[in-house]
């Protein structure tokens, strides 16, 4: 333990939903277990480094819903919470090369990575910590047996492709200035690089804890509609959230031209000579933009209402995602964990960070 | 196959020796099967851009050092050589986050990964690289069975964390302008660096392809010695090389202050106002360093004959090497991949490329 509780508490909201209460003890588990699989001493500006992020205090839903879907299928939260700090370990691994990667300013309310240590540092630490996460993955063939074992290994392995695939997709948007997208577009990037590593993959592999069998393909529509709607929330917190509450920097999305549903509904709505500016601004290299085309961009999408818009779309996910898990999980007894699920959903669209 | 030939002759000199045939036989075989595992389509920017590195056609040293173990230990090339593919699959992962790291401008004759599509796009990329690596290593469970399968990804497990913790104290030292290192450190940073990744885990990949077994031990300190010379020569080629052969940028390694040899014994052994001259140029960010200080380095470092001095290690490493070489492999009746292992030795110090 290295001080968690003090350092969790920094610039957090006490929980106070019941839902609130029960993911903060999830997570206050998780970053227990996880804090103590990290290593001591080793080369500087490495194991050290890895507490970091972990340490700013993020949400844990992830590692949340793998353990909750393990009990909820009748499985034992303390089977799933090797799994689960894998996941939040695999999360904070992404976090760091994504940062780096959007180039992003603030993370958790403390400067990224990169910013602070280098781009080459940030690189190596977001690599170890993946291979730790990969180690935790390794080492349920003693916790689990070696079926369990294989099957979260190859749903470790599939999750890694399609998040790279998401980022490539959205990645490449930006270098090729893609300005044509459809909504649909930006629903498929979700999939990958959202719904997978976030939902997807945690409903699994808490499902395999618990049955030990593969019949995980249920959780694919579910994972997919909430983590789409988490997306779209992050996005609109992103343009229009309180930084006390979000601690990224607002707006940060804008400056990187990232193709949220705002931006490529406006870009489908605006007129013909707003629409070339949009894509002149796009097509300016990071250093050019200006807090005037920010602000101007912010005005146009409020004038379109295409926040607005993209606060629908969330909420019709959720609501789609509600159905879907009423759907996967019609045969499943009551329980606090199967409500805390339900909760989930709905909690993704309304949370201010 | 996606024009292999074409792409591999380009820059390169035709073997000329009996080892640099079988050499080139290695690679042309490994290369061969490494694209043909490359998922074709997917998003734009990650499977396309996995083929071009290995396209620029490396030398293939550790895929074909893995191959000539396990068959100088009575395995089989072909049961072998999934996992030289993984091994060169991690090898070109690693270059590309190591070129953003180092912020190299050159690699293999083109462009680095980063230089050419910036960062981002070359973080994903290194990750897309390794992840297939992992696919590769899993892939293992099928070919060799489960007990082999096992063995080879708790090695890879164990390689990928030295190569991290090497690469930590090598961007430690330069983050934190440490200015007195020893040999023995820079010896312990090639262990962690190089070695590991590049000959301890290759031959004990090989040796569990052929015996099974968990006997790998005998490999490290043959791997640490052999290794440390290959790293040495590639310093002193940086310095020294042919761009024509080697292929990357000359000096890059001084631009970057990374601790070589060379520059670790020039601190240790010039005069205080030299020593202090130099603290000072290591100091200064990247982009204030400028050629006159590296040809006043490089002019420093000839009047005291660092790089003698370096050539020098590299040589007795490599006759140390030689030495464990006749220990490891005492046992083993003569063959021509036993042979190729005591050339390899000999090779890594009188490269030019």
């Amino acid at each position: 333990m290295r001080g968690v509780a003090a350092d969790r508490s920094r610039g957090r909201t006490p929980p106070r939903t019941a839902f609130e209460r029960r993911l903060a003890g999830y997570c206050k588990r998780t970053t227990r277990a996880l804090l103590s699989v990290i290593p001591n001493g080793g080369p500087p500006h490495l194991y050290n480094l890895l507490c970091d992020y972990p340490k700013r205090g993020g949400k844990g839903l992830r590692a949340a819903l793998a353990i909750a879907t393990c009990k909820a299928l009748g499985g034992r939260e303390r089977d799933a919470l090797n799994s689960a700090v894998a996941i939040e370990l695999f999360h904070n691994g992404f976090l760091i090369h994504d940062d780096l990667q959007d180039d992003s300013f603030v993370r958790r309310g403390a400067p990224t990575m990169h910013r602070r240590l280098g781009p080459a540092i940030a690189v190596n630490v977001g690599n170890a910590t993946n291979l730790l996460a990969l180690r935790c993955v390794m080492n349920n063939a003693q916790l689990l047996g070696s079926r369990a074992s294989e099957l979260i290994a190859e749903e470790t392995e599939r999750m890694m492709r399609h998040s790279l695939e998401g980022q490539a997709i959205e990645l490449g948007w930006i270098h090729d200035n893609v300005c044509n997208l459809r909504p649909r577009d930006y629903l498929q990037m979700c999939l990958k690089k959202t719904s997978w590593y976030s939902f997807i993959y945690p409903m699994r592999v808490g499902a395999i804890v618990a049955e030990g069998a593969q019949l995980v393909e249920r959780f694919c529509r579910l994972g997919w509609y909430v983590g789409a709607a988490f997306q779209i929330q992050d996005d609109i917190l992103n343009l229009t959230g309180d930084y006390q509450q979000y601690r990224k920097e607002i707006g940060g999305d804008l400056r990187e031209g990232k193709r949220t549903l705002m931006l490529i509904r406006l870009l489908a709505v605006c007129n013909l000579k707003e629409r070339r500016a949009l894509e002149r601004y796009l097509a300016t290299p990071r250093a050019g933009r200006t807090w005037p085309d920010l602000i101007w961009i912010r005005r146009l999408m409020d004038r379109y209402g295409t926040i607005e818009f993209a606060r629908r779309a969330a909420r019709q996910l959720a609501g789609a995602a509600l159905i879907e898990a009423l759907v996967t999980f019609r045969a499943v007894p009551n329980s606090e964990a199967r409500q805390f699920i339900f909760d989930l959903v709905t909690y993704v669209v309304k949370r201010t960070r």
